[in-house]
């Protein structure tokens, strides 16, 4: 367990086989046994194995390539829509309306999303995930028809690995981890803290392509700008006031 | 590591042992091997073990029990204070302080809360999960001291397990799961989803004790109500605010 964990790297490039249906079942029932809050289950899960679905998929997950070679992308949602329909059959009145139940909601898909992942490499599937998923959140609802009270939050790409990377770098633990209160980073920690990160082979390489001084601005001014930020943070939000998560009155 | 999954049950009861540095470090080494968007780690965690600080987070959460009993609290925090420090200084401008960094970081978190909870469970300890995290997230930022920038979004509860309870009833895999699109539930769906749940000893008793008719009234007049959800909305939108995450403008 600790060594799938371990060894995990997100897998780019895939081979072109299939996952077998049992093996999709391994994955999708490891998936299931998640916590999940009060046991409601308030996620869904959808499955693209369709060429076509996934050439849609690929386009609003920014045309990146290893979604046409995986042969599988599970779609995690936030979703109250089964709970509300359940309720509404049971004479209670589902008030689930707000902000808090889509947080919960999201919560539990995330839970879910990490048990397939974990599932999914101990098959000796590769995978990775697709944070545009949240960027383009509207656009897939369309495209896998989400209800109301459905709200997609994350998407992991499945398949047989054709290449295996190396390990990606992580800050030292101990950057991570707060024992008791949180320790206010000064400037020394900061510096200890992305010192391998700013040294490495891939840094040099990225500030050289890039012109830039620092790597953290490949972040601020490249990958995660402000403006694009603040672009999707409100296409977002209007997503979660459409899908019906807003309602935050009594 | 599938074994791992199939045979977790939240615990809820607790030996005194407490978990040694060893075994702490794996599980947090382990968390840290989780996805990360763009490899940037923007989340924390907070470990408490302290007597008196377990008994000021027992207050927030709800007074639960298992929270005394265990000796070990993880509090797994959405954090881009860290990421905007090492920013600034590196001559970059950080733009996150909006929703969508807030939905980044609070992903990144929960990927890296599973994986601490399945080694810790590969370790032979028993986890639960605290919802109540988001409800008192005001109070655990006063009690762990954290800045801007950082929200927590969910807890931990680890320790020894005291009981061994049987695995938890989910629904049919299949009722969570949509292949290709969404596929919505008629009421004969929603009843077999339910079916087991619904006639299960624990629902009888449930229904007996609260006198009232069906499992659903349970959740939206007992549990999680709709006054409590629309009042914990408007409390954690508040928390996101004034950690500074929804500046949502240019």
């Amino acid at each position: 367990m600790l060594d799938t964990m371990l060894n995990h790297r997100s897998i780019r490039n895939f081979r072109a086989d299939t996952v077998n249906e049992k093996v999709l079942l391994e994955i999708l029932n490891a998936g299931t046994r998640a916590s999940t809050t009060g046991n409601m289950q308030v996620y869904s899960i959808i499955v693209t194995q369709d060429r076509q679905a996934r050439e849609k998929l690929w386009e609003v997950h920014f045309k990146q390539n290893m979604i046409l070679q995986a042969p599988l992308l599970l779609t995690f949602c936030a979703d109250f829509n089964r709970f509300n329909s359940w309720c509404r059959q049971r004479k209670a009145d589902p008030g689930y309306d707000n902000f808090l139940s889509f947080i919960t909601a999201s919560t539990d898909a995330l839970l879910v999303a990490q048990n397939c992942a974990l599932a999914a490499e101990s098959h000796g599937l590769g995978i990775c995930y697709l944070g545009t998923t949240v960027y383009n959140a509207d656009k897939i609802i369309e495209i896998l028809e989400l209800p109301e009270a459905v709200v997609p939050v994350t998407t992991l790409v499945a398949g047989y690995p054709a290449d295996n990377p190396a390990l990606t770098d992580r800050l030292p633990v101990e950057s991570v981890v707060h024992f008791e209160k949180y320790k206010e980073y000064k400037p020394e920690d900061i510096n200890r803290s992305y010192a391998e990160k700013e040294s490495s082979e891939l840094t040099i390489k990225l500030l050289e392509e890039n012109k830039l001084e620092t790597l953290a601005q490949i972040f601020t001014e490249k990958r995660y700008t402000r403006k694009d930020n603040v672009y999707f943070s409100q296409k977002y939000l209007e997503v979660l006031d459409k899908q019906g998560f807003m309602r935050n009155v009594l």
